[in-house]
Protein backbone atom coordinates (compact mmCIF):
# COMPACT_ATOMS: atom_id res chain seq x y z
CA UNK A 1 0.00 0.00 0.00
CA UNK A 2 1.50 3.50 -0.81
CA UNK A 3 0.64 6.39 1.50
CA UNK A 4 -0.88 9.05 -0.39
CA UNK A 5 0.98 12.34 0.22
CA UNK A 6 -2.08 14.76 -0.32
CA UNK A 7 -5.91 14.56 0.33
CA UNK A 8 -8.74 15.44 -1.96
CA UNK A 9 -9.97 19.07 -0.53
CA UNK A 10 -12.54 19.19 1.65
CA UNK A 11 -11.82 15.36 3.13
CA UNK A 12 -11.28 16.13 7.02
CA UNK A 13 -7.10 14.81 7.66
CA UNK A 14 -6.43 12.94 10.77
CA UNK A 15 -2.89 12.54 11.33
CA UNK A 16 -3.06 8.93 12.79
CA UNK A 17 -3.70 7.95 9.14
CA UNK A 18 -0.53 9.11 8.23
CA UNK A 19 2.67 6.80 9.51
CA UNK A 20 5.38 9.33 9.89
CA UNK A 21 8.20 6.54 9.22
CA UNK A 22 5.91 5.29 6.11
CA UNK A 23 8.80 4.51 3.13
CA UNK A 24 7.77 2.32 0.18
CA UNK A 25 8.62 -1.76 0.31
CA UNK A 26 11.57 -2.20 -1.37
CA UNK A 27 13.06 1.43 -1.67
CA UNK A 28 16.20 1.83 0.50
CA UNK A 29 17.79 4.49 1.68
CA UNK A 30 20.51 4.38 -1.37
CA UNK A 31 17.91 4.29 -3.64
CA UNK A 32 16.55 7.76 -1.62
CA UNK A 33 19.59 9.27 -1.25
CA UNK A 34 20.41 8.16 -5.35
CA UNK A 35 17.24 9.71 -6.20
CA UNK A 36 17.52 12.90 -4.01
CA UNK A 37 20.81 13.63 -6.19
CA UNK A 38 19.10 13.24 -9.64
CA UNK A 39 16.20 15.18 -8.20
CA UNK A 40 18.95 18.02 -6.87
CA UNK A 41 20.82 18.61 -10.64
CA UNK A 42 16.78 18.38 -11.79
CA UNK A 43 16.20 21.46 -9.79
CA UNK A 44 19.17 23.38 -10.39
CA UNK A 45 18.31 23.47 -13.82
CA UNK A 46 14.25 23.95 -13.28
CA UNK A 47 15.42 26.80 -10.70
CA UNK A 48 17.80 28.61 -13.44
CA UNK A 49 14.74 28.43 -16.69
CA UNK A 50 12.42 29.76 -13.51
CA UNK A 51 14.84 32.61 -12.90
CA UNK A 52 15.71 33.39 -17.06
CA UNK A 53 12.00 33.41 -17.60
CA UNK A 54 11.22 35.95 -14.75
CA UNK A 55 7.61 35.83 -15.13
CA UNK A 56 6.43 33.11 -12.31
CA UNK A 57 7.71 32.43 -8.57
CA UNK A 58 7.79 29.15 -6.62
CA UNK A 59 6.51 29.38 -2.98
CA UNK A 60 7.69 26.21 -0.46
CA UNK A 61 5.76 26.26 3.06
CA UNK A 62 7.63 24.13 5.93
CA UNK A 63 5.30 23.43 8.87
CA UNK A 64 5.73 21.20 11.51
CA UNK A 65 6.28 20.33 15.19
CA UNK A 66 9.82 21.46 16.74
CA UNK A 67 12.71 18.81 15.79
CA UNK A 68 10.20 17.88 12.39
CA UNK A 69 13.52 18.80 10.07
CA UNK A 70 12.70 22.45 8.68
CA UNK A 71 16.48 23.13 8.67
CA UNK A 72 17.62 20.14 7.42
CA UNK A 73 14.75 20.19 4.78
CA UNK A 74 16.33 23.60 3.89
CA UNK A 75 20.17 23.01 3.01
CA UNK A 76 18.95 19.50 1.60
CA UNK A 77 16.93 21.49 -1.08
CA UNK A 78 19.59 24.24 -1.47
CA UNK A 79 21.80 22.42 -2.51
CA UNK A 80 19.83 22.45 -5.69
CA UNK A 81 18.95 25.99 -5.67
CA UNK A 82 20.68 29.10 -6.53
CA UNK A 83 21.52 30.57 -3.38
CA UNK A 84 21.03 34.27 -5.64
CA UNK A 85 17.29 33.47 -6.46
CA UNK A 86 16.03 31.36 -3.41
CA UNK A 87 15.53 33.54 -0.24
CA UNK A 88 14.87 31.59 3.07
CA UNK A 89 12.74 33.48 5.07
CA UNK A 90 12.46 32.26 9.20
CA UNK A 91 9.20 33.47 10.75
CA UNK A 92 9.98 33.83 14.54
CA UNK A 93 7.83 35.17 17.35
CA UNK A 94 6.61 38.24 15.82
CA UNK A 95 8.84 41.79 16.46
CA UNK A 96 6.91 44.78 17.55
CA UNK A 97 6.71 46.35 14.39
CA UNK A 98 5.10 42.70 12.99
CA UNK A 99 2.85 42.45 15.90
CA UNK A 100 1.52 46.66 14.90
CA UNK A 101 0.84 45.07 11.23
CA UNK A 102 -2.17 42.20 10.48
CA UNK A 103 -0.73 38.41 10.29
CA UNK A 104 -0.25 38.33 6.72
CA UNK A 105 1.86 41.38 6.75
CA UNK A 106 5.16 40.59 7.22
CA UNK A 107 4.40 36.67 4.88
CA UNK A 108 3.58 39.38 1.92
CA UNK A 109 6.91 41.13 2.23
CA UNK A 110 8.22 37.76 2.20
CA UNK A 111 6.81 36.40 -1.23
CA UNK A 112 9.55 35.83 -3.75
CA UNK A 113 9.84 37.98 -6.84
CA UNK A 114 9.22 36.54 -10.27
CA UNK A 115 11.94 34.14 -11.31
CA UNK A 116 12.85 33.57 -7.83
CA UNK A 117 12.03 30.79 -5.37
CA UNK A 118 10.76 31.11 -1.55
CA UNK A 119 11.28 29.26 1.03
CA UNK A 120 9.64 29.77 4.39
CA UNK A 121 10.72 28.01 7.64
CA UNK A 122 7.26 28.65 9.49
CA UNK A 123 4.72 30.96 7.56
CA UNK A 124 1.47 32.52 8.52
CA UNK A 125 0.34 29.19 9.49
CA UNK A 126 1.65 30.00 13.08
CA UNK A 127 -0.90 32.33 13.73
CA UNK A 128 -3.40 29.55 13.39
CA UNK A 129 -1.39 27.03 15.44
CA UNK A 130 0.88 28.31 18.60
CA UNK A 131 -1.52 31.11 18.58
CA UNK A 132 -4.50 29.03 18.69
CA UNK A 133 -2.68 26.71 21.65
CA UNK A 134 -1.48 29.31 23.67
CA UNK A 135 -4.64 31.75 23.19
CA UNK A 136 -2.71 34.57 22.31
CA UNK A 137 -5.54 36.40 19.89
CA UNK A 138 -9.07 36.44 20.39
CA UNK A 139 -11.01 33.05 19.66
CA UNK A 140 -12.95 34.71 16.57
CA UNK A 141 -10.26 36.42 15.42
CA UNK A 142 -8.00 33.32 14.73
CA UNK A 143 -11.51 31.63 13.74
CA UNK A 144 -11.95 34.04 10.91
CA UNK A 145 -8.11 33.58 9.27
CA UNK A 146 -8.46 30.12 7.67
CA UNK A 147 -10.09 32.11 5.06
CA UNK A 148 -8.28 34.70 5.07
CA UNK A 149 -5.18 32.28 4.56
CA UNK A 150 -7.33 30.55 1.88
CA UNK A 151 -7.41 34.06 0.14
CA UNK A 152 -4.92 35.45 0.00
CA UNK A 153 -2.92 31.77 -1.36
CA UNK A 154 -5.12 32.56 -3.79
CA UNK A 155 -4.58 36.02 -4.94
CA UNK A 156 -0.73 34.96 -4.54
CA UNK A 157 -1.21 32.19 -7.11
CA UNK A 158 -2.92 34.39 -9.55
CA UNK A 159 -0.39 36.77 -9.65
CA UNK A 160 1.99 33.45 -10.56
CA UNK A 161 3.29 32.26 -7.42
CA UNK A 162 2.75 28.45 -7.32
CA UNK A 163 1.95 27.70 -3.38
CA UNK A 164 3.69 24.44 -2.08
CA UNK A 165 3.07 23.56 0.95
CA UNK A 166 4.60 20.91 3.26
CA UNK A 167 3.57 19.38 6.84
CA UNK A 168 7.21 17.58 8.12
CA UNK A 169 5.23 14.83 10.04
CA UNK A 170 7.04 12.97 12.32
CA UNK A 171 6.42 10.32 15.44
CA UNK A 172 6.08 11.28 19.42
CA UNK A 173 8.66 8.82 19.84
CA UNK A 174 10.75 9.92 16.81
CA UNK A 175 10.61 13.46 18.65
CA UNK A 176 11.72 12.58 21.89
CA UNK A 177 14.74 10.66 20.81
CA UNK A 178 15.58 14.22 18.64
CA UNK A 179 15.01 15.83 21.76
CA UNK A 180 17.14 13.74 23.93
CA UNK A 181 20.04 13.96 21.12
CA UNK A 182 20.33 17.28 21.17
CA UNK A 183 20.46 17.41 25.51
CA UNK A 184 23.32 14.82 24.50
CA UNK A 185 24.95 16.60 21.75
CA UNK A 186 27.31 18.84 23.41
CA UNK A 187 27.72 21.35 20.43
CA UNK A 188 23.80 21.56 19.90
CA UNK A 189 23.15 21.54 23.77
CA UNK A 190 23.23 25.43 23.51
CA UNK A 191 19.84 25.17 21.56
CA UNK A 192 18.00 23.51 24.57
CA UNK A 193 15.57 24.95 26.34
CA UNK A 194 13.68 23.43 29.10
CA UNK A 195 10.41 25.55 27.02
CA UNK A 196 11.31 22.89 24.52
CA UNK A 197 9.80 20.15 27.09
CA UNK A 198 7.05 21.88 28.19
CA UNK A 199 6.08 22.33 23.98
CA UNK A 200 6.49 18.34 23.76
CA UNK A 201 3.58 18.21 26.59
CA UNK A 202 1.39 19.96 24.10
CA UNK A 203 1.39 17.66 21.55
CA UNK A 204 -1.61 16.54 21.50
CA UNK A 205 -2.77 20.35 21.40
CA UNK A 206 -0.71 20.81 18.49
CA UNK A 207 -1.99 17.69 16.56
CA UNK A 208 -5.62 18.57 16.93
CA UNK A 209 -4.42 22.58 15.58
CA UNK A 210 -2.29 21.14 12.56
CA UNK A 211 -5.57 18.90 11.92
CA UNK A 212 -7.74 22.04 11.54
CA UNK A 213 -5.38 23.85 9.47
CA UNK A 214 -4.09 21.10 6.89
CA UNK A 215 -8.05 20.19 6.59
CA UNK A 216 -9.77 23.96 6.09
CA UNK A 217 -6.19 25.13 4.28
CA UNK A 218 -6.39 22.37 1.95
CA UNK A 219 -7.43 23.89 -1.74
CA UNK A 220 -7.11 23.20 -5.27
CA UNK A 221 -4.85 25.93 -5.61
CA UNK A 222 -2.30 25.47 -2.47
CA UNK A 223 -2.99 21.98 -1.75
CA UNK A 224 -1.07 20.16 1.58
CA UNK A 225 1.27 17.44 1.64
CA UNK A 226 1.67 15.22 4.51
CA UNK A 227 5.55 14.53 4.75
CA UNK A 228 6.81 11.28 6.52
CA UNK A 229 9.72 12.77 8.12
CA UNK A 230 10.91 10.03 10.43
CA UNK A 231 13.42 9.07 8.11
CA UNK A 232 15.29 12.18 7.59
CA UNK A 233 16.65 10.43 3.91
CA UNK A 234 13.24 9.65 2.97
CA UNK A 235 12.24 13.02 4.10
CA UNK A 236 14.30 14.76 1.56
CA UNK A 237 13.50 12.71 -1.36
CA UNK A 238 9.92 13.20 -1.17
CA UNK A 239 9.86 16.72 -1.06
CA UNK A 240 12.45 17.04 -4.06
CA UNK A 241 10.40 15.10 -5.78
CA UNK A 242 7.30 16.99 -5.00
CA UNK A 243 9.73 20.68 -6.22
CA UNK A 244 10.83 18.50 -9.75
CA UNK A 245 7.08 17.51 -10.78
CA UNK A 246 5.88 21.16 -9.82
CA UNK A 247 8.46 23.13 -11.16
CA UNK A 248 8.47 20.49 -14.14
CA UNK A 249 4.72 21.10 -14.63
CA UNK A 250 5.06 25.23 -14.86
CA UNK A 251 7.48 23.91 -17.25
CA UNK A 252 9.66 27.62 -17.55
CA UNK A 253 11.36 29.01 -21.05
CA UNK A 254 14.71 30.92 -21.31
CA UNK A 255 13.27 33.76 -22.92
CA UNK A 256 14.38 34.82 -26.44
CA UNK A 257 17.49 35.61 -27.23
CA UNK A 258 18.01 39.54 -28.29
CA UNK A 259 17.94 39.30 -32.42
CA UNK A 260 20.71 38.77 -34.83
CA UNK A 261 23.28 37.82 -32.36
CA UNK A 262 24.05 34.65 -34.76
CA UNK A 263 27.90 35.39 -35.77
CA UNK A 264 28.99 38.03 -33.24
CA UNK A 265 32.93 37.55 -32.38
CA UNK A 266 33.83 39.04 -29.23
CA UNK A 267 36.85 41.24 -29.72
CA UNK B 1 57.58 34.07 -6.40
CA UNK B 2 54.05 34.01 -4.39
CA UNK B 3 51.35 37.10 -5.56
CA UNK B 4 50.23 38.98 -2.81
CA UNK B 5 46.01 39.38 -2.50
CA UNK B 6 46.65 42.42 -0.13
CA UNK B 7 48.69 45.81 0.26
CA UNK B 8 49.70 47.81 2.50
CA UNK B 9 47.38 50.50 2.97
CA UNK B 10 48.17 53.72 1.87
CA UNK B 11 50.36 51.97 -1.24
CA UNK B 12 48.90 52.86 -4.39
CA UNK B 13 46.87 49.75 -6.44
CA UNK B 14 47.91 49.07 -9.99
CA UNK B 15 46.30 45.71 -11.09
CA UNK B 16 48.95 45.42 -13.98
CA UNK B 17 51.14 44.15 -11.04
CA UNK B 18 48.71 41.69 -10.38
CA UNK B 19 48.45 38.25 -12.92
CA UNK B 20 45.26 37.23 -13.26
CA UNK B 21 46.09 33.85 -13.98
CA UNK B 22 48.34 33.66 -11.24
CA UNK B 23 48.73 30.08 -8.96
CA UNK B 24 51.60 29.01 -7.10
CA UNK B 25 54.19 26.39 -9.13
CA UNK B 26 52.94 22.76 -8.00
CA UNK B 27 49.40 23.97 -7.38
CA UNK B 28 46.74 21.83 -9.28
CA UNK B 29 43.82 22.41 -9.90
CA UNK B 30 43.10 19.30 -8.10
CA UNK B 31 45.33 20.65 -5.03
CA UNK B 32 42.82 23.60 -5.26
CA UNK B 33 39.62 21.27 -5.51
CA UNK B 34 40.73 19.31 -2.16
CA UNK B 35 41.10 21.91 -0.57
CA UNK B 36 38.05 23.95 -1.37
CA UNK B 37 36.37 20.92 0.29
CA UNK B 38 38.35 20.96 3.06
CA UNK B 39 37.58 24.67 3.69
CA UNK B 40 33.76 24.18 2.74
CA UNK B 41 33.44 22.26 5.53
CA UNK B 42 35.25 24.34 8.04
CA UNK B 43 33.27 27.38 7.05
CA UNK B 44 30.22 24.96 8.04
CA UNK B 45 31.69 24.55 10.99
CA UNK B 46 32.41 28.23 11.76
CA UNK B 47 29.48 29.44 10.45
CA UNK B 48 27.29 27.38 12.67
CA UNK B 49 29.52 28.99 15.53
CA UNK B 50 28.98 32.55 14.50
CA UNK B 51 25.29 32.06 14.11
CA UNK B 52 25.24 30.41 17.94
CA UNK B 53 27.27 33.14 19.17
CA UNK B 54 24.86 35.29 18.08
CA UNK B 55 26.98 38.43 18.82
CA UNK B 56 29.19 39.33 15.40
CA UNK B 57 28.52 38.96 11.62
CA UNK B 58 30.72 38.68 8.27
CA UNK B 59 30.20 40.84 5.25
CA UNK B 60 31.79 39.25 2.12
CA UNK B 61 31.95 42.04 -0.95
CA UNK B 62 32.27 41.09 -4.17
CA UNK B 63 33.42 42.88 -7.12
CA UNK B 64 34.91 42.54 -10.27
CA UNK B 65 33.91 43.40 -14.27
CA UNK B 66 31.60 41.82 -15.60
CA UNK B 67 31.83 37.71 -16.28
CA UNK B 68 34.51 37.80 -13.36
CA UNK B 69 32.98 35.27 -11.46
CA UNK B 70 30.93 36.90 -8.91
CA UNK B 71 27.87 34.52 -8.99
CA UNK B 72 30.09 31.44 -9.55
CA UNK B 73 32.13 32.39 -6.12
CA UNK B 74 28.63 32.59 -4.46
CA UNK B 75 27.47 29.38 -5.81
CA UNK B 76 30.77 27.95 -3.98
CA UNK B 77 30.55 29.46 -1.10
CA UNK B 78 27.14 28.52 -0.30
CA UNK B 79 28.10 25.20 -0.27
CA UNK B 80 29.83 26.03 2.95
CA UNK B 81 27.37 28.21 4.47
CA UNK B 82 24.21 27.61 5.93
CA UNK B 83 21.35 29.49 3.90
CA UNK B 84 19.30 30.53 6.65
CA UNK B 85 21.74 32.35 8.22
CA UNK B 86 23.67 33.97 4.97
CA UNK B 87 21.92 36.06 2.78
CA UNK B 88 23.09 37.31 -0.72
CA UNK B 89 22.21 40.44 -1.59
CA UNK B 90 22.45 41.75 -5.63
CA UNK B 91 22.79 45.33 -6.05
CA UNK B 92 21.56 46.28 -9.43
CA UNK B 93 20.43 49.54 -10.92
CA UNK B 94 18.88 51.48 -8.30
CA UNK B 95 15.10 51.47 -8.21
CA UNK B 96 13.06 54.62 -8.06
CA UNK B 97 12.86 54.28 -4.08
CA UNK B 98 16.59 53.91 -3.78
CA UNK B 99 17.55 56.35 -5.95
CA UNK B 100 15.73 58.63 -3.47
CA UNK B 101 17.81 57.73 -0.73
CA UNK B 102 21.93 58.40 0.19
CA UNK B 103 23.72 56.13 -1.86
CA UNK B 104 24.40 53.96 1.60
CA UNK B 105 21.21 53.39 2.19
CA UNK B 106 20.04 50.30 0.39
CA UNK B 107 23.98 48.97 1.62
CA UNK B 108 22.94 49.69 5.67
CA UNK B 109 19.62 47.71 5.11
CA UNK B 110 21.41 44.62 3.48
CA UNK B 111 24.10 44.20 6.45
CA UNK B 112 24.01 41.12 8.25
CA UNK B 113 21.76 40.86 11.33
CA UNK B 114 24.16 39.22 14.37
CA UNK B 115 25.05 35.85 13.73
CA UNK B 116 24.64 35.97 9.92
CA UNK B 117 26.85 36.38 7.22
CA UNK B 118 25.97 38.91 4.11
CA UNK B 119 27.21 38.09 0.75
CA UNK B 120 27.15 41.48 -1.82
CA UNK B 121 26.87 40.69 -5.32
CA UNK B 122 28.40 44.45 -6.03
CA UNK B 123 28.07 47.13 -3.59
CA UNK B 124 27.92 50.79 -2.34
CA UNK B 125 31.32 50.46 -4.55
CA UNK B 126 29.77 50.56 -7.61
CA UNK B 127 28.71 54.38 -6.61
CA UNK B 128 32.47 55.13 -7.18
CA UNK B 129 32.70 52.55 -10.48
CA UNK B 130 29.97 52.77 -12.97
CA UNK B 131 28.56 55.85 -11.63
CA UNK B 132 32.04 58.00 -12.19
CA UNK B 133 32.46 55.78 -15.48
CA UNK B 134 29.10 56.68 -16.73
CA UNK B 135 28.89 60.42 -14.88
CA UNK B 136 25.51 59.32 -13.31
CA UNK B 137 26.34 61.85 -10.32
CA UNK B 138 28.23 65.21 -10.50
CA UNK B 139 32.01 64.94 -9.96
CA UNK B 140 32.16 66.64 -6.27
CA UNK B 141 29.81 64.28 -4.98
CA UNK B 142 31.35 61.51 -6.38
CA UNK B 143 34.91 62.54 -4.71
CA UNK B 144 33.74 62.74 -1.58
CA UNK B 145 32.07 58.99 -2.05
CA UNK B 146 35.28 57.39 -0.75
CA UNK B 147 35.34 59.12 2.95
CA UNK B 148 31.90 58.57 2.86
CA UNK B 149 32.67 54.78 2.49
CA UNK B 150 35.69 54.23 4.62
CA UNK B 151 33.74 56.18 7.39
CA UNK B 152 30.19 53.47 7.06
CA UNK B 153 32.85 50.30 6.55
CA UNK B 154 34.69 51.75 9.93
CA UNK B 155 31.13 52.29 11.72
CA UNK B 156 30.48 48.70 10.55
CA UNK B 157 33.16 47.37 11.42
CA UNK B 158 32.79 48.97 14.84
CA UNK B 159 29.20 47.24 15.05
CA UNK B 160 30.84 44.12 15.18
CA UNK B 161 30.56 43.61 11.65
CA UNK B 162 33.98 41.99 9.97
CA UNK B 163 34.55 43.34 6.19
CA UNK B 164 36.10 41.10 3.62
CA UNK B 165 36.56 42.52 0.45
CA UNK B 166 37.33 40.67 -2.68
CA UNK B 167 38.00 41.95 -6.53
CA UNK B 168 37.67 39.37 -8.51
CA UNK B 169 41.00 40.09 -11.25
CA UNK B 170 39.98 39.30 -14.51
CA UNK B 171 42.22 39.50 -17.64
CA UNK B 172 40.94 41.23 -20.78
CA UNK B 173 41.59 38.02 -22.78
CA UNK B 174 39.30 35.75 -20.32
CA UNK B 175 36.28 38.18 -20.52
CA UNK B 176 36.51 37.90 -24.36
CA UNK B 177 36.58 34.51 -23.83
CA UNK B 178 33.36 34.12 -21.39
CA UNK B 179 31.22 36.40 -23.74
CA UNK B 180 32.08 34.53 -26.16
CA UNK B 181 31.14 31.41 -24.62
CA UNK B 182 28.05 33.18 -23.17
CA UNK B 183 26.60 34.26 -26.96
CA UNK B 184 27.74 30.34 -28.61
CA UNK B 185 25.77 28.71 -25.40
CA UNK B 186 22.02 28.11 -26.29
CA UNK B 187 21.15 28.38 -22.75
CA UNK B 188 23.33 31.17 -21.57
CA UNK B 189 22.43 33.15 -25.31
CA UNK B 190 19.48 34.98 -23.71
CA UNK B 191 21.89 36.46 -20.74
CA UNK B 192 23.69 38.07 -23.50
CA UNK B 193 23.04 41.48 -24.78
CA UNK B 194 24.47 44.25 -26.94
CA UNK B 195 25.44 46.04 -24.04
CA UNK B 196 27.86 43.56 -22.76
CA UNK B 197 30.25 44.86 -26.09
CA UNK B 198 29.91 48.30 -25.22
CA UNK B 199 31.04 48.05 -21.59
CA UNK B 200 33.79 45.97 -22.47
CA UNK B 201 34.81 48.86 -24.47
CA UNK B 202 35.50 51.21 -21.43
CA UNK B 203 38.12 48.25 -19.83
CA UNK B 204 40.51 50.64 -19.51
CA UNK B 205 38.19 53.29 -18.08
CA UNK B 206 37.00 51.03 -15.28
CA UNK B 207 40.79 49.76 -14.54
CA UNK B 208 41.16 53.29 -13.73
CA UNK B 209 38.11 53.85 -11.65
CA UNK B 210 38.98 50.35 -9.97
CA UNK B 211 42.50 51.36 -8.93
CA UNK B 212 41.06 54.84 -7.46
CA UNK B 213 38.65 52.87 -5.50
CA UNK B 214 40.89 49.54 -4.39
CA UNK B 215 43.25 52.15 -3.59
CA UNK B 216 41.69 55.19 -1.59
CA UNK B 217 39.39 52.32 0.12
CA UNK B 218 41.81 50.17 1.21
CA UNK B 219 42.08 49.95 5.37
CA UNK B 220 43.17 48.57 7.97
CA UNK B 221 39.64 47.75 9.13
CA UNK B 222 38.21 47.11 5.79
CA UNK B 223 41.09 45.85 3.12
CA UNK B 224 40.76 45.07 -0.36
CA UNK B 225 41.86 41.52 -1.55
CA UNK B 226 42.72 41.00 -5.05
CA UNK B 227 42.09 37.63 -5.85
CA UNK B 228 43.40 36.05 -9.33
CA UNK B 229 40.45 34.71 -10.74
CA UNK B 230 41.37 33.65 -14.93
CA UNK B 231 41.00 30.20 -12.96
CA UNK B 232 37.87 29.63 -11.49
CA UNK B 233 39.29 27.13 -9.36
CA UNK B 234 41.87 29.16 -7.96
CA UNK B 235 39.22 31.86 -7.69
CA UNK B 236 37.32 30.03 -5.28
CA UNK B 237 40.02 28.25 -3.25
CA UNK B 238 41.96 31.71 -2.61
CA UNK B 239 38.15 33.37 -1.24
CA UNK B 240 37.37 30.11 0.82
CA UNK B 241 41.03 30.07 2.27
CA UNK B 242 40.64 33.86 3.18
CA UNK B 243 36.78 33.81 4.71
CA UNK B 244 38.43 30.34 6.71
CA UNK B 245 41.19 32.48 8.04
CA UNK B 246 38.85 35.44 8.93
CA UNK B 247 36.40 33.53 10.75
CA UNK B 248 39.25 31.41 12.42
CA UNK B 249 40.35 34.84 13.58
CA UNK B 250 36.77 35.24 15.01
CA UNK B 251 37.12 32.29 16.88
CA UNK B 252 33.08 32.17 17.66
CA UNK B 253 32.03 29.97 20.29
CA UNK B 254 29.13 28.44 21.64
CA UNK B 255 27.32 30.30 24.27
CA UNK B 256 26.68 28.78 27.60
CA UNK B 257 23.77 25.90 27.78
CA UNK B 258 21.23 26.47 30.44
CA UNK B 259 22.15 25.35 33.72
CA UNK B 260 21.37 21.99 35.37
CA UNK B 261 20.74 20.01 32.00
CA UNK B 262 23.03 17.26 32.85
CA UNK B 263 21.11 14.01 33.24
CA UNK B 264 17.64 15.15 31.90
CA UNK B 265 15.36 12.19 30.06
CA UNK B 266 13.32 13.35 27.74
CA UNK B 267 10.27 11.45 27.44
Amino acid sequence: MTQPVTVAPGTPIHLKDFDAGYCPEKFSRDDGEDALKDNAKKLADLGYRLYAENRRSLLLVLQGMDTAGKDGTIRSMMRGFNPQSCQVTSFKVPSEEERDHGFLWRIHRAMPRHGNIAIFNRSHYEDVLVVKVDRLAPPHEIASRYDRINEFEQMVTESRTTIVKCFLHISHEEQRERLQARLDNPNKRWKFSRGDLDKRKQWEDYVAVYEDALTRCNTHHAPWHIIPSDRKWYRNYVISRILVETLEGMNPQFPPAEDDLDGITVE
